[in-house]
């Protein structure tokens, strides 16, 4: 038996989500399969974050067990054999012990999310980005950012439905930066609430757009209450970046 | 009458090319009809460049004459309500005076052409850029590149078919760079030849992979004979950048 770590990149646009679901495919379940195709064996993928329809994923990271060992970088090509057609591509594979757990071993989780900022609507970049034609102040939505760094109660960036033990997490990082009409948003923590990243996002856009300060995100913050918060960025423009071990 | 410049982004892939054929919807047929919906005049757009089928455009520019003065913005708003949902974006429109000629006017054509040079195959960027799984090497590539730069018979790199009068132009940059697993091919002219480019970018990719040698390209070049010449590297890679007046 040896225990295998998946870095692997999708597009969330083809499936809906990580898991899987009755409404259709998800990650999970293409790459349980293609282990299946690739040794017939029925595994259990464990992954260090579960990811919502239409979210990418650049650094997802899972584990599986194998009866058989075989060397990592066979798994990794027969797994992309097997995936095909689907958008997902298997990065890496590397024979871990069996301590590693992909949810439980992972120290941070890094996510980024792309608003394209420009009048003209999206073509190439349809999807993959959240289009926001109004013009948004990146050095405002900055400063507010700071606001949420830190060791906090975070109901009001919490959607219902949450798994997590409570609203209490640690923003180790979240940065504001353009470049030419890209914004970029970047947040690095130990783990993260559901929605969290969408919901900041959205409120953070708020404040590039003028209707609110910097010191309005921080009044949200402190009332935790979802009601307090803005709305829920859309999934497009997300990325699951790394996660680090 | 008003003569408009319009400055255009589109995804290849959704299109049988710029033209209009009979297999498909070329990008002018969806922007004439859009002309169409918004002014009810039937005009023809003229363009900088033709792109096949799979070639993508951040810059493609083209004009068009149309019978009522309006606000340039208006018309590139309008445009793009129009093409909905079509994968192409207006990105500028600029009233401009009528001896302008998008085709006749260009003074330089930048493409340039994205190789993702991994092992793993592509998610989130399946037809947006060609996957190369062998090492190539760039430093290489872009010596050979170099030996193509300036005033030349290229009928080794061009297509049957090709329009132009003749088979000897002007390349005015060719460079190759690498940032991480992306290796970038920018090519600079005041025009090209039918495939000149992606002729060129499959040649230097056989430097890339050691097959050739830098000096096997300038002999290539030498012979003026398309058989001489590596084979055509496919659309998904290339994008039509900017047009230069």
């Amino acid at each position: 038996m040896s225990r295998y770590k998946l870095v692997i990149e999708y597009d969330g646009r083809d499936f809906v989500g990580w898991q899987r679901q009755d409404n259709g495919l998800g990650v999970q379940q293409v790459l349980e399969e293609a282990v299946k195709k690739f040794c017939g064996e029925k595994v259990r993928l464990f992954v260090a974050g579960r990811t919502d329809a239409g979210v990418h994923a650049l650094g997802q990271t899972a584990h599986a067990d194998l009866t058989k060992d075989t060397d990592a970088n066979t798994v990794r090509d027969a797994l992309n054999f097997h995936v095909k057609p689907h958008a997902i591509s298997v990065l890496s594979v590397a024979e871990v012990d069996d301590e590693f757990h992909a949810r439980t071993s992972a120290k941070e989780r890094a996510y980024f999310y792309r608003i394209i900022n420009r009048r003209p609507p999206l073509a190439l970049e349809e999807g993959k980005a959240w289009w926001v034609p109004q013009p948004l102040d990146a050095a405002a939505m900055n400063e507010a950012a700071a606001k949420l760094v830190g060791h906090h109660d975070f109901s009001t960036f919490r959607a219902a439905g949450c798994q997590a033990d409570g609203p209490v997490k640690t923003l180790g990082a979240l940065t504001v930066g353009r470049l030419g009409e890209e914004i970029h948003i970047k947040a690095r923590a130990i783990s993260f609430l559901y929605h969290q990243v969408r919901n900041i996002v959205g409120t953070l856009k708020l404040v590039g757009e003028g209707k609110w300060t910097p010191d309005d995100v921080a009044r949200a913050l402190a009332a935790a209450d979802r009601a307090a918060g803005g709305p829920t960025a859309p999934p497009d423009g997300l990325y699951l970046s790394e996660v680090v071990y």
